[in-house]
C-alpha cells in the first residue's frame, strides 16, 4: 500500500490530537473520515474543513472503507474499541495509533486481532494543556517527535508507511523505537516531568503566587495543568519504568539536598556543572 | 532627595544584571556610571552608549558624586566592598542592590554602614541563562518583579526612591517584602526549582536525549544550566528556607509515588485536579 490522495484515512476519537491529525492529514491532501465521541465534534470538523465525513457512532461504512485507521482514544478505550468492532475493518487494513504507553497495549492487542489486518503502534509527542477537538492544531506537530514502535510482528511495509503519515504530518523527527525502550523513555522525559510539576504546585499552600513567580515556576509548572482521567491511565500503564524513572530522580534529588546541607561546595558545583554541560548540549542537539 | 536627570546613579558590577541596569537607567535619562571588574566591560558599555563614565578600580571620583549606588555583586563580594571602600560614599548617598537572598546580608550590612548614608535592599527577579554585560538586556525586566525589601531601619522616602527606581527601569510589578518573606518566597519559586532543573538533569546517563526530549523536558530544565559560583553562595546564604521548601516538595514527590505504588486513582487524580486548578489560577493571575 502507498499512501495516495485516494487512501482512505479513518480517525477514531476526534479529541485534540484526532482533531489535529485530521488537520495535518487533510493539509496533505487526503480524504479524512472520523469516529467521533460527539457529533458536535463531527460538525465542527466538517465545518472548519479538516473532515470528510464523520459519525458519532461506529458507522461500518465509515469503518469499512478506511485504509488506514488512526487510534486517537484512551487506552482501555482503544482496547475495547477493538473487541468490540474489529469485524468492521476493512481486509488488509493498516490500524496505528497515538497512545502514550506502549508495552501495555501492543502486544495484547497484535495478539487479539484478526490475521489480515496489522497494527503498527506509534506515539506522537506532541500536546496540548486544553482538551477537545476545537483546541486541535497540527502546527503542534512542527516542533515535536513522531515515533514508530514497532513490536517483531511488524512488517517493514507497515513501518515505513506509519512512518511516511509521520512525515506527511510535518513532525519535525520520526524516529522507531521498541516498545521497553519507548516506555523507559517516556517514563523518564515525560511522566517525570509530570509527576515533579504536580508535586511542585501542591507541595504548598501559596496564596498570592501570581504576584511573585518568575519565568522558572511558570516553566516548571506549565504541565501542571493537567487531564487526570488520561494522566492516571498513563501512569498506571507504566507503573513499573516510572516509579524507577522516580526514584533515581528522588535518590539525585536528596544527594543534592544533603550536599547543600553539609555545605559540600565542591559537590554541589560539580553537580551544577554537570547540568549545565548537559543542558548545553540538548540545546545545541548533541 | 527625587530622582531627577541630574541624580548620579553608579552601578558597582557591570555584569548581565549591572548591565541591564544601566540600560535601563540611561534610557530613562538618567546619568550612569559603573565600577566594574574589568576595563573592557566598561568601554563595551561606553561604545554602546549606556554608560556615562566607567573605571575598573574603585574611582574615588565617581562614588563620591554617586547621589544612588547600585550593587550588583555576589553577596560576599558586596560585603567586602562596603567594608573596604564605604568612606568613599556621599555624605547622604542611597545605597540598594540586587542581592538574590536578603536575611543573610541586609541586617549585617546596615549595622555596619555609616550613619550617614542608607542602605534599602532590593531584588529584581530576573536573569538569563548567559553571564556578562554584553548579554545584558533591560527587556529581561518588562516581565519580571520588581522586590524592594526593607527593614525597620530603612525610612518610608528611601523605600519609595527605591520603588520609584523599579517603575523607571520598566518591571512589570513592583512589591515589598520583609527580609524573611523575600527569602522564604525565593526558596519556594526560585530556589526549589532549579535545585528540581539540576536533579532532573543529572538523575540519569543519557545519551541522545535530543532525539526524543518534548517540550516538558526542555521546560523544566531550562535553568539546570547554571552558575555553579553565584547559586552555590546564594543556596547556601538561605539554607533554612531551602531545605524546608526541598522537604515540602519532597514528600509531596514522595506521596505521589506511594499513591502510584498502591494503585489510589482517588488519591492521585484528587492531586492532579489541584495542581490543574492552581495552575489555572496562576494563569489567570489570580
Amino acid at each position: 500500500m502507498n499512501i495516495t490522495e485516494n487512501t482512505h484515512i479513518l480517525i477514531v476519537g476526534l479529541g485534540l490530537l484526532g482533531g489535529s491529525y485530521a488537520r495535518a492529514l487533510t493539509r496533505a491532501g487526503l480524504k479524512v473520515d472520523a469516529i467521533a465521541h460527539k457529533q458536535e465534534d463531527v460538525d465542527f470538523a466538517k465545518a472548519e474543513g479538516f473532515l470528510n465525513e464523520g459519525a458519532a457512532f461506529p458507522d461500518p461504512e465509515l469503518i469499512g472503507r478506511a485504509d488506514i485507521v488512526v487510534f486517537a482514544l484512551y487506552p482501555h478505550v482503544f482496547r475495547t474499541w477493538i473487541e468490540q468492532h474489529q469485524q468492521l475493518l476493512k481486509p488488509g487494513a493498516l490500524l496505528t495509533d497515538v497512545t502514550g504507553v506502549k508495552r501495555c497495549i501492543v502486544y495484547d492487542l497484535q495478539e487479539m486481532l484478526r490475521p489480515d489486518v496489522e497494527y503498527i503502534p506509534a506515539h506522537p509527542m506532541a500536546g496540548r494543556e486544553v482538551l477537545g477537538v476545537k483546541n486541535s492544531d497540527d502546527r503542534i506537530f512542527r516542533v515535536a517527535n513522531y515515533i514508530v514502535v514497532p513490536t517483531e510482528k511488524n512488517t517493514p511495509e507497515a513501518i515505513e508507511i506509519c512512518k511516511e503519515l509521520g512525515r506527511l504530518m510535518g513532525f519535525a523527527r520520526v524516529s522507531q523505537l521498541t516498545p521497553e525502550a519507548h516506555d523507559e523513555m517516556i517514563a523518564f522525559v515525560s511522566q517525570l516531568t509530570h509527576c515533579i510539576a504536580i508535586s511542585l504546585m501542591t507541595c504548598t499552600d501559596s496564596d498570592h503566587l501570581g504576584s511573585y513567580t518568575g519565568d522558572s515556576f511558570r516553566d516548571l509548572t506549565r504541565i501542571a495543568r493537567i487531564n487526570e482521567e488520561l494522566w492516571t491511565e498513563l501512569f498506571l500503564d507504566n507503573i513499573d519504568a516510572l516509579i524507577h524513572q522516580m526514584d533515581l530522580f528522588a535518590a539525585e534529588f536528596g544527594r543534592l539536598r544533603w550536599m547543600l546541607a553539609s555545605r559540600d561546595v565542591d559537590g554541589i558545583k560539580d553537580m551544577m556543572r554537570k547540568s549545565t554541560e548537559r543542558r548545553i548540549a540538548l540545546d545545541e542537539g548533541r
